[in-house]
């Protein structure tokens, strides 16, 4: 049974094929938020503080961590990018107890991200390329730590779902040739915007059901790429979510501050027979109900939370 | 390519793999509905009407019609449904064109219905029960309609899967005995409520594959049954769907006057390449922005049905 095991300074997070849906806070990423990228330009990390903090409260069990900002005072991400991934890791994980997930298209800013974090990240991403193949796939193998695999490589995305697999089975060969098992390759198999391919949806569900029956990987992905440019997304993302944990996805990396994606997601592990007796459901229906009532959907999960842990202390503590 | 035809007086309803799926409005059912029950036994017939005009103005593409209503004047169902069920027939049939499904455990009432339907209505149900096999498949064959096979039989309902699916199997084979083709029998493999048992979904995601690909045949479900007993149903109801879409159930039983529902259900037919270009998606939004706005589901559905309508006549008319 495939597990790929993260972990924080003090929590194991295992994402598997018989464990709840594993949701990776998106939110930690200057990309395409530029007020964000400006305040880390200028050292101010208000923000980064508050999305780790309401995101592993609205329930994400990981947090992606990206630095990617180009700098006005230097166009150099080679040079900016690792110092402020350190910085940032070393803030995400001083403020909030769960796995990160390094994420970076420069391979210092990983290497960096590495070298700062406690426990076992999940690196993001190696790809099929082979630049990236050669400079990626010895970090995980020294750092001993699972990685994403977006199924893309030096000839770029393709549409055809057949070649995105073969991508895939080629990077999960070239890991085992560094020693990497297949159990801490998590693959990415793509999702295109269903508004701009018809097909998107079904690409995915069967590719998941693929990688999962015959390279017996785990898988992850951007789950709101599904919805781009469409009228309420969030409507498409509630029904993509449960429909490729149905297909096997066992993670993704979204956004957790939005309650009818995470409902659909713990729906989901209900109905996945992921949730003994429907605990968790039970639970999350009560931070619903204050929801209703006009509660922040991140107040009323953190006071669910500290209610939950009053009663049974922190679940999942390694000793 | 299996395809299960159902008509009205002058629409055609396909219920098949590669179809939108089919939404069959469950409200006009007195079972558990003291207040029609009354009224019906009453002759009043107001909350049919009602019911059949807002069903089918939120998306119900079939409208269940069932007269199980047990007369405190006369308590033998056998003399009263019959004629009951003839009437709430053509009253439906009067209001609204879509095909109807025909509920009844009296087999008068079934037949009844049968006799005043206009079209090709679905017939709801045959089981595995010898008793009402015998009695339901003649009605089948003589008026050549499809017709929903449960997935009981003599020794009660299964809580192994294997079995369901095995009774699935002897009602397509005796179907088949009496001339009637797989492609007119849509199996409920029965879902079980997942507040009850913990593999509920699980099971039926299972055996809706199963019954597709091994026996060809289109499917079906109570669909609310999945969340019985349940805090926040709907969010339970609204992944369930998607899932069970994703599996490859072509249709269900459920309320279409839920938006939650329905947008799940639109969602994935979106996600299945059942909405091409996502039109349909995109008119339902608009119906979604009314709501938000605080418009009532039906009304908000009604006009933008008119609107459409009035833009490009009614689709699928017969010629």
């Amino acid at each position: 049974m495939t597990r790929t095991v993260l972990e924080s300074k003090s929590r194991t997070v295992v994402i598997g094929f018989d464990e709840p849906f594993c949701v990776i806070g998106e939110r930690i990423n200057p990309t395409g938020r530029k007020k964000l990228a400006a305040e880390l330009e200028a050292g101010d990390f208000s923000t980064v503080e508050r999305d780790a903090l309401e995101q592993v409260a609205c329930g994400a069990m990981v947090l992606d961590v990206n630095a990617g900002v180009v700098y006005n005072s230097n166009p150099d991400p080679n040079q900016t990018e690792p110092p402020l991934m350190r910085r940032m890791v070393e803030l995400v994980q001083g403020l909030v107890d769960v796995p990160l997930c390094i994420d970076s298209s420069v391979p210092g800013a990983l290497e960096a991200g590495l070298a700062a974090a406690e426990g076992r990240p999940l690196l993001n991403s190696v790809t099929g390329e082979e630049e990236r193949l050669e400079r990626v796939l010895p970090l995980v193998r020294k750092y001993n730590v699972p990685v994403v695999a977006i199924s893309n490589d030096d000839t770029g995305i393709s549409e055809d779902p057949d070649v995105r697999f073969a991508v895939a089975k080629k990077i999960v060969q070239r890991a085992a040739d560094f020693g990497i098992p297949a159990c801490d390759i998590v693959v990415d198999p793509l999702v295109m915007p269903v508004g701009a391919m018809a097909s998107a949806g079904q690409q995915v569900f069967a590719l998941v059901r693929r990688l999962r029956d015959e390279l017996g990987v785990n898988t992850t992905c951007g789950a709101s790429n599904i919805s781009f440019g469409l009228p309420h997304r969030h409507g498409i993302n509630a029904a993509f979510l449960p429909m490729a944990i149905g297909a096997g996805m066992t993670s993704a990396i979204m956004n957790p501050i939005r309650p009818v994606e995470m409902e659909a997601v713990r729906a989901a592990n209900f109905l996945m027979n992921h949730d003994p007796n429907g605990g968790e459901w039970i639970r999350f229906s009560r931070v619903l109900d204050q929801v209703a009532e006009g509660t922040p959907f991140a107040d009323a999960s953190q006071a669910a939370a500290e209610a939950g842990a009053g009663r049974g202390g922190r679940r999942r503590r390694r000793g």
